[in-house]
């Protein structure tokens, strides 16, 4: 923990006295509460998953009753297993969880994670002895996350403990921390379909040991990281983790979503995750000033890090919208606003061309841009956007997609399942790299119910082409432009307090 | 158009100058504009989709080649059409259309439907004249909608002129007044899944002569519609806008997207319908001043007419908010504060029955009820529902449902596609109709990329049960709050001004 203690506001970044190597990429994990039928408990599923995920260091399930599963000799204690230990994970009954981590600690183990809950949270003078013993263990010299967590997932290493068995193995630059492992379950699935990769995700429950502010103090050096979001209850030293977060938030973007700002809220903070919550003002301001992104839900918290993983690190103020059909347009310059985005009139030389691809009638140039049918060829679009971007106002364009519409003309000459996407996104990847300027798609589906599953299809497709290009995706506009206004309060503040 | 001239603000029902019965309930139209051959021009595909709905009334297509369409003979002129029409529907050219409603008009029809553009909305001098000319027909005796419009769509009479082959012929409460065509297109699309029902639903374009202000005085008196939503750019009358507005929101909910409120969207709607925009500032007030509920985009517009059209009418403050998830349940909380809903703390017995029915550790009975995992039963989600309406502060509850949890235990005994939505239906359905509280679902999808498209389907069927069960179904939990808030603000509105 070296920091500057005569500048308390100076960027520091810490020394590694916790060996995060070991514990995010462990060679030997041991595996504590499998059941030797297997069954749907926790460490069985943990088991799973890990194998799922093709993790490629070794596994030492542990039950007191031996056997074996899925291949594996299942140690009957901890002690057992041979040689030394990089992680133990451990899915025993609460009462059983200090001594399983404390083998662990013996084993050579740098870090524990305790997905077992029935410590703090449980708000009994029981459960807070179990905690403050964890707590000990730590303190002898092994980093526990959790208790009452999904603990680690890491694509690099294949190593999870989120009860998902379909996650990525594939990195990427959003880390996620979490209070909740519920959210952190969810948040990973999201990102499957959104298009989120993730560095690292650690879900820590209760917090006994490792918690927020250490784990933003690794994440905000950790070089895999680009973009780092967080869901947080209550935390530990306000203090730590303003400056642990300003430290983090010059490096990186810091994107958080703060449970608990309610009456209500804060009330359920206590009995999930025995933290203590705050005022909504507060920590809005708080987190204002430590120049982190706030975020009011978990679909915020995820467009937003997509537009920043995906987006180039800037600020976007003016923007092109393009759209086959008037309202569309008009209803996202009036979101635009909302959020301090501008619309540029389109003028001279510019509107001219651009007016020059688009039909006679029903269509507009002036910006939005609207094509006038939601059939424009690729060619087109990327004839439009190749011309708009020579405005220097423009930063950024947005393209409104309704690819559903395809099928209403099905069985006439435009068929379905026509929609053009890998030609389109071949086309807007080109115009991105000429240009330099970012294309945004928003792809909203108005047929979402059971005759037009194929619809949802196409558009799960089309979504998969468009990120694989590089193009972020969003489902509806007003997603697309908080999240990339959420990108400009980031990259367009001041010098931090 | 009587009304009582000596207060303009008193409450007055219209008496019926235009024949809307013939108009929405048409039993003879004709339809000018098909093509011989088949084709996707919009002609033919008006007469597809009126087929496709089943429309029971007698259709005449009309070209001067002649022909045959769909086993209908094709008339060459309008004028050749044997005995009285009720209905014109114009799909020619811009510059055939007045001469194509005139004859119309002579065939006795008491509307007319133009589908064409190429009128003011163009903004130049012909396509104003254009126009002119059409409301000069319209002056002699025939009542207009449009042009550049998607007219009719109303399910009691199979009428259609939306290009969406697909739609419902199920009546429900939900009208929709729409300037925009595509917005016409996509509401009732989102409308078929969501669960919107439909009364009414009238896009009229550039609104010649039939437009906002009139229709608004039909629909508020119209006993099949109970709550009208309203995509408007601009108005032609300020004054008798609102005058209509606070006649038709004394009656039932108006729900209103202006569009245009911003300097951008503003530009756009002058190209798009022809219209003048008007400041936000204006709109908000004026709106809010009339009693009408304003949206920001098409999603709340339809989730919210989703709330108004199954909710009983009333203002609900209190809610008990359920789930499978603390952080889940704390992030409801802190959402309903900002929308001025609140989530009472369960207190003495109400909160130990509920206890009673939840898992020793990891749940939570103070509300939010924490039911600790996303498999609970439906008879205890039962029961803690019946207990949890005791409580006097509670008006309505809420479930949050997360079924693509199902599918990580696939393989394992809870198995996939097993969550169960028709048992869980029938006994929110029981818990409703006995404590007299709407149940509102929130049934988030984290799961939505093309390995999932097996949950993307479970969720529309899952959907459909409940709301052929009378419960509203939503996406995520701000949706459901926001469209909640917006019933308070209409029912909890002191005497309009």
């Amino acid at each position: 923990m070296q920091r500057d203690k005569s500048d308390p506001l100076s960027v520091v970044t810490r020394a590694p006295d916790t060996d995060y190597e070991r514990i995010f990429h462990p060679k030997r994990v041991a595996i504590a509460g499998v059941s030797p039928g297997g069954g749907s408990g926790f460490g069985t599923l943990s088991l799973l998953s890990l194998q799922a995920m093709g993790f490629e260091g070794e596994i030492f399930p542990v039950n007191p009753k031996g056997g074996e599963i899925t291949g594996l000799k299942i140690y009957r204690r901890v002690e057992d297993i041979p040689g030394k230990l990089d992680l133990v994970v451990v899915v025993v009954a609460a009462e059983e969880s200090a001594a399983v981590l404390e083998a662990g600690r013996r084993k050579g183990a740098a870090g524990g994670i305790i997905i077992t809950s029935g410590f703090s949270e449980t708000a009994t003078p029981e459960g807070v002895a179990r905690e403050e013993e964890i707590r000990q263990i730590a303190a002898k010299g092994i980093r526990v996350i959790g208790p009452n967590c999904f603990g680690i997932y890491c694509p690099r290493s294949g190593l999870t403990f989120i009860p998902n068995p379909d996650l990525s193995r594939e990195s990427g630059p959003v880390a996620f921390l979490s209070q909740s492992g519920g959210m952190a379950s969810d948040y990973t699935s999201m990102g499957m379909w959104m298009g989120l990769r993730f560095s690292k995700v650690v879900s820590f429950g209760n917090g006994a040991d490792l918690r927020e502010s250490e784990l933003l103090w690794y994440l905000g050096d950790d070089t895999e990281t680009g973009v780092i979001s967080m869901y947080v209850e209550g935390i530990r030293d306000g203090d730590e983790f303003l400056k642990a977060l300003k430290s983090a938030a010059r490096k990186k973007a810091v994107v958080i979503l703060k449970g608990g700002l309610s009456t209500a809220g804060s009330r359920a903070v206590v009995s999930h995750t025995a933290s203590l919550g705050g005022s909504r003002v507060i920590w809005e301001s708080l987190l204002r000033q430590a120049g982190a992104v706030q975020v009011r839900d978990i679909q915020e918290m995820a467009q937003t890090c997509l537009a920043f993983a995906m987006l180039p690190g800037r600020v976007y103020r003016g923007l092109s919208v393009a759209g086959g059909g008037g309202a569309l347009g008009i209803v996202a310059c009036d979101t635009a606003e909302v959020y301090g985005l501008e619309v540029p009139l389109l003028q001279g030389s510019v509107r001219d061309q651009v007016a020059s691809y688009l039909p006679k009638s029903g269509a507009s140039a002036v910006n939005p841009i609207d094509v006038a049918n939601p059939y424009t060829p690729p060619e087109i679009l990327e004839k439009i956007f190749r011309v708009a971007a020579q405005d220097n106002r423009i930063d950024l364009q947005v393209l409104m997609l309704l690819p559903h519409h395809y099928k209403t003309f099905a069985g006439t000459r435009r068929g379905w399942r026509t929609f053009p996407h890998e030609e389109l996104a071949d086309r807007l990847k080109s115009v991105i790299r000429e240009t330099r300027k970012p294309v945004v798609l928003v792809m909203t589906n108005t047929k979402r119910g059971l005759p037009d599953l194929d619809v949802v299809e196409v558009h799960a497709k089309a979504r998969q082409t468009f990120l694989a290009k590089g193009i972020p995706v969003f489902d509806e506009i007003g997603d697309a432009l908080r999240a990339i206004a959420n990108v400009n309060r980031y990259y367009g503040k001041g010098e931090t307090a």
